[in-house]
């Protein structure tokens, strides 16, 4: 047990250091970093293809996708007109500092803006491994239930902004937004919440401009 | 990384051996125990309080509960009639054979007929740890979408039944079963799907069946 916590511990703080320098990789390149993360099928790639609909005229982004397998997320945002760059973990539940390195090797970072990462579908392990990312945006889904907050805890806890997807489907099912909202609040008292829908639209203009403000307040304006 | 490795394989190779004594256990009790399996919000819980509801007159039923934080899971259970036990994994993202073990040691197991175990609400990394269960069963979701058997093959790999919950929204979200359960098949071409809704109680029968055909095969009848 000794061992495994040992070495345990020398993973997670050479992922502190690493993450540190892909902060400073991101920061001389003027580049804003997002780390887009929330369980599987909540709407990452999704709202990744709004972001990209709504700013890629002007803004120049890259996308880099976390799976376990696959390309499809990578794909649709490549679709959407994002670079991206594919990170396949080989079955790891998380992505990690030197993972982003390795990928953002793959990148001409003197041509981003923005920088949106995909983390793997995961309400857990993600949250450990801090990436050198500025902000960490998660995303939740009405379907999965009000009581996520509440059961998974190291997600919710420390998180910029929360999206709470999929809000068309509120008239379909059980949501109590003040029960999931008060679990949220306790965690994160700082967070900007954005309800919104992927599919119809609605809330995704207030998303946008906190993208944008995000962008101008990281170039200094 | 030599460290880690054999760290890891030491983890893997005892869990392997105490999930075969726990299987013993239930063996000798005669009890069939079920893995279930889901990413967050999937219906692990709500198929738990049918399942109840539909076979707790006839049937003594154990729930044993995995969660990172609180006992709301645990807590439903035994609302609905179950002997309950809540596992606590203190963050980590699984359960494990040795966690099962301790919950074990909570019950009377001459007084159980059916044991289901609920795991932690991820879907990657339950599916490395076996725990000494006799059938393994994944819950996927509607709103989570179709692609997710390609996306977590790990997880849809080597299930004996597949249940496909929330159908009430098949209406309302863009879901094409057919290649859903393309990419189900080539992953376990062995498995039983039960489409479901845990909400309306549509489907819910075929999947009762098959649980109590699983139990009178178990009790050898």
């Amino acid at each position: 047990m000794k061992d495994r916590i040992e070495v345990v511990e020398k993973i997670m703080s050479e992922n502190e250091r690493l993450a540190l320098e892909n902060l400073n990789l991101l920061n001389t390149a003027g580049i804003l970093g997002l780390n887009l993360m929330a369980s599987p099928g909540a709407g990452k790639t999704s709202l990744i293809e709004n972001t990209l609909g709504a700013l890629s005229n002007r803004t120049r982004i890259a996308v880099i996708d976390g799976d376990i397998a696959t390309s499809i997320d990578a794909d649709r945002a490549a679709a959407a007109g994002a670079v991206a760059v594919q990170i396949n973990t080989g079955g790891q539940c998380h992505l990690d500092a030197v993972m982003l390195r390795e990928a953002l090797t793959q990148l001409n970072l003197d041509e981003i803006d923005l920088l949106i990462v995909e983390n793997v579908g995961n309400l857990i392990c993600p949250a450990e491994f801090r990436l050198g990312t500025h902000r960490s945006v998660l995303i939740a889904s009405i379907p999965e239930g009000d009581d996520k907050p509440y059961k998974y805890p190291g997600m919710y806890r420390g998180v910029d902004a929360l999206v709470i997807n999929k809000t068309d489907l509120l008239p379909f099912v059980e949501f109590d937004m003040t029960y999931f909202q008060q679990g949220v609040q306790v965690l994160s008292p700082e967070l900007v919440a954005f309800p919104l829908s992927c599919k119809n639209g609605e809330g995704m203009d207030l998303w946008i401009n906190w993208v944008e403000d995000e962008l101008s307040g990281h170039r200094g304006e």
